[in-house]
């Protein structure tokens, strides 16, 4: 919350609103699903409601909790108003809806004016300090492990949806609080959709399989893929695969404190050559707390990559009716290059 | 969609633009992550991005899918600019963010009014049909079967994430996509929040633990609790479980079309006597697509019950240092009163 301060004065702005529940956990701890948390120079205020009244006093610290019995907005309103004179509020216009902001205005009153906070408390999160690293660590071995158990496991007859079960089940098993998204298992003809979710379709011989799942441990987000085939792959398969881990590779060692994420993407794309043309999404995308926060490593990004910062890197191609291939891993920018957090063996493999 | 293009007349608009990813899944059939809805009076459009071409080809009906390689909003403005003359679009203030409202303006351009569109989707979906219904009897009876299936081998020494991971595996291997939110399972003083999370925390003799888990099987949602103690309770937990027992038929019992929700919110409290100090949620809410939805039957709840409404109805009463218990039902409005989707026994079980 102090770092936040600090961004007070550039952004002209007394306090500031944090609506987004994953900034409000980051920033005080809170894990509840209703939260507002106004972060002023010499204080801060959770308000929640009545549910969140003991987890609140156990998990918030730097913050005094309010329990709102006639709503957050309410609440926080009669906070801003006991302050008195003009005050500038930053908040987040991609966090609170067109509705909420009219309920602000509303219950803060005419004295209060609005500021664009951006992205202030995003910005903060992108860089990851050494606790949070350990605990991204954790999450990507958890991930990696369950991976390394399921995969050989899978054969032709076992449906999608009993892949994702037995995946997301060893995540729990694993001390994992869940899955950090909704596990992919597409295959065939599926695979070629890139966020495809799980059917009650069988695996089948001669198939791709696209796996793409992660793990929450300790709040902390992992993200990994791999794509392997049932049975003996036609030489055109093997091609494509080879041509993915390759712009992956190329990827991963193009990462450094200083490069911006777009060169990152571009190396993807370069190294799969005529292939690129299939590569229909970014190469990759911030992760923490969230499965996807900054930077984005996409397309003429010009944000420069910094020590700490944790980046999927994910280059895919997709070719209707032949399948899709995908192969993703969670790498740290250190001052070395990339620390790979993801290590599920990344070889062809034909099962 | 034909629905929908009745309230244009009342919303004074032209066209409407749906935002909320479940009811653009519910007006056209598209479960993707990004998209826009255009309902106009001749055609409707799906906007949405190159990841989703070939999932949107399948899924979509009803409506043409646009890809739109340069954003949905971009392509969305520009169709709208193209309509030519001035124009009102309803849209929903609670589902777009003051960030995306800033961006429809731009991409639109000063022909284009807005229009508050409220909830006019919501209450459409509140109400199911028959193909709907079949679906939430379906959801209701997984997430029964698997709970049948669950609480006789819960036992001391068993963590609450590793039952959670038994739900949740179980959901998948019966068919079901996973669950409709984080399974709660939630044993000794955690039982008294309302919700928590799992944890590494073993069962241990002598606690309560409420489960509280749904399912979501064909896009439909289900969501069911029930409490248990491990061991053999003091009269004070039965009394309070029996409390809250009491206030759940009660509340059943009370649904028919005609009946205000608030009404059925107040027979639960009624019913629960001296512990209603300790219930501090609302007694249900609506359930089909989303896992809350409307109706909500809470306090002062005007909403009229109608016909073909789901909601759930779940009283539960929450002492610090003691634990909670909990039990919830999904139920249909029906011309004879509810009818109850969750079937799991809801006598008071020692184990």
């Amino acid at each position: 919350m102090d770092r936040l301060r600090l961004c007070f004065a550039g952004l002209k702005a007394d306090c500031f609103l944090v609506s987004h529940l994953p900034n409000i956990h980051y920033l005080c701890g809170f894990t509840g699903s209703a939260g507002l948390l106004l972060v002023e120079n010499s204080r801060s205020t959770l308000f929640t409601d009545s549910r969140y009244r003991f987890q609140a006093a156990e998990e918030v610290h730097g913050a005094r909790v309010v329990i709102a019995p006639r709503g957050l907005v309410r609440a926080l309103g009669g906070r801003l108003r006991r302050r008195g004179g003009r005050l500038k509020v930053a908040y987040s216009p991609t966090h609170v809806t067109v509705a909420q902001k009219a309920a602000l205005d509303a219950a803060a009153g005419a004295r209060v004016r609005w500021v664009d906070g951006g992205d202030a408390v995003e910005r903060l999160r992108a860089v990851k300090d050494a606790s949070e690293l350990a605990k991204m660590r954790a999450a990507g071995q958890l991930i990696s492990a369950t991976m390394d158990d399921v995969i050989p496991a899978m054969k032709p007859g076992v449906t999608e949806l009993e892949v994702a079960a037995q995946i997301e089940y060893q995540i729990k098993q694993r001390g994992g609080s869940g899955p950090s998204f909704e596990t992919i298992v597409a295959s065939g003809p599926r695979s070629a959709w890139a966020h495809a979710r799980p059917s009650r379709k069988p695996l089948r011989k001669n198939e791709l399989v696209v796996l793409d799942q992660g793990a929450i441990l300790d709040g902390y987000c992992s993200d990994m893929t791999r794509t392997v085939f049932l049975g003996r792959a036609p030489a055109r398969i093997k091609g494509m695969y080879s041509a993915v881990l390759q712009a992956l590779e190329a990827a991963k060692a193009a990462i450094r404190p200083g490069v911006s994420a777009g060169d990152v993407d571009a190396v993807a794309r370069r190294t799969l050559g005529s292939f690129s043309r299939f590569f229909t999404h970014s190469t990759g995308h911030g992760l923490g707390l969230e499965v996807h926060e900054m930077p984005r490593l996409g397309k003429d990004e010009t944000t420069k990559l910094d020590e700490g910062m944790i980046v999927t890197v994910e280059p895919g191609v997709y070719v209707q009716g032949l399948g899709g291939i995908r192969i993703e891993d969670d790498v740290v920018v250190t001052r070395r290059g990339a620390e790979v957090l993801t290590t599920t063996p990344r070889d062809f493999l034909e099962i």
